[in-house]
């Protein structure tokens, strides 16, 4: 629970009523450790507007065992505070009747974000809930929340090993660790504000004249003083001309084909 | 020369000489715009301490011809100003006993930074004449011009590829352009601050548990949702794998093919 948005935003325990668990210490302990609502019996939770339900993901299957025995739900709404899990993990209460959404925090510097998704009614509770504690909701498309984890996943993904590859490669070069680690704080900041600014734009193609002889050539010598990096590098911008050539219905076919072999070390 | 060392730092134009170019009147020129130095007869730069060149590479052909009818260069000094050819362009002389050297901006956030490498001597007059100017010098390692160039050009041929495609994904999951460039500002700045302070230790595997099962769902939904970015997404991350994989003498083979098989998508 230490992660927990109910723990990180205190303000949002004001409305809580009942606390259930799988059992009556449990609900005491955790009414205790939010400071908020009293425990109560499962049962207790059926008077509420919005059930709020909070587990990790290895104990989903026993608050689902936990909420079929106390059903039916007909007209309830809950929310599941989960990072990964979506409302379809109670599709069968919303097959039975509830309304259901989702909850998750987002990525943000005063970390006052959360991604919401589910069903209207659900969402509506949900949120008048949530940005009662000053946090603001973006709502996803219906079935999305996998595609928003890939895409706010996919920086801590690929930057770090781009960097490290460039550090290295800097580092071969004769620069300094420090010096290096400067180097590339500087460029990464550019690049991070030339994307704010321009988006794709920003990008510099490697393959471009008038520059593409000299790009080449540099790249045939990191290939040459460390294959390892060579290679990386080499698979890294294959990916994105194979990304930004095969833009369907924007570029012709034979133009992509072309900036690929212009893509290749000679 | 509009990108010139020259005329971005006029305090470098202090100690200038004889101006010499092609021809008489293009000496002037130069001198006028550098508003520095006297126009003068390539003959007339045999008696300077330290002979600075510039050219694009279009012209060096040229250059390299000039200096040759003017020569023997036997105990002359030499530096370059170019941000890609290295001191190997002036090989020739070299070899008939010249001292030579090259010098580039490099990046750094208030541009007084320049790279060098080449000879000893050359390279001691070189600096002391950059450093009066208030410019900063790296000592590249001997021949490894093409290494920086192609690390300090890394981030500008990837970063951008990576937030465009993160930037998709998130707009495909329902946010709008704004908060997708926000979101992506943040966590761009969240993985330069991350890579300056730790290294490629702040890199997150997408591969390790406990998350291994939540990663490859949510790279299956960008595959259905979106093939292009699901392709892109899984050669980048293919390339990192056998990249931070294959670290040769750091992991044995067999971990890294495990590492590979667990990044693919079920």
């Amino acid at each position: 629970m230490a992660d927990s948005l109910l723990l990180r935003r205190p303000a949002l325990g004001r409305h809580l009523g009942p606390v259930a668990a799988a059992d009556a210490r449990l609900a005491s302990r955790y009414s205790n450790r939010l400071r908020a609502g009293y425990p109560a019996r499962p049962e207790d939770l059926r008077s509420c507007g919005l059930i709020v339900l909070h587990t990790d993901t290895a104990g989903l299957a026993r608050l689902l065992e936990l909420l079929r025995r106390i059903g039916p739900w007909r007209g309830a709404h809950f929310v599941l505070l989960h990072a990964e899990l979506d409302s379809s993990a109670l599709d069968e209460f919303r097959a039975a009747g509830a309304r259901v959404c989702s909850a998750a925090p987002a990525p943000a510097p005063s970390r006052d974000l959360v991604v919401v998704e589910g069903d209207r009614s659900a969402l509506r509770r949900a949120t008048a809930w949530l940005e009662d504690a000053h946090l603001r909701c973006l709502e996803l498309a219906p079935g999305s929340k996998p595609l928003f984890l890939v895409g706010a996943q996919m920086p801590g993904w690929l930057l770090i090993p781009v960097f490290d590859a460039a550090f290295q490669t800097l580092k071969a070069a004769g620069l300094s660790p420090a010096e290096a680690r400067r180097m590339l704080r500087f460029l990464g900041d550019a690049a991070v504000r030339e994307f704010a600014a321009h988006g794709r734009r920003g990008w510099e193609d490697p393959a471009a004249a008038p520059r593409a002889a000299v790009t080449a050539a540099a790249r045939k010598a990191l290939m040459e003083a460390s294959p390892r990096l060579g290679r990386f590098e080499e698979a890294m911008l294959a990916a994105v001309a194979e990304f930004y050539g095969g833009t369907a219905g924007q570029r012709p076919e034979g133009e992509s084909r072309v900036l690929r072999v212009r893509l290749s070390i000679p």
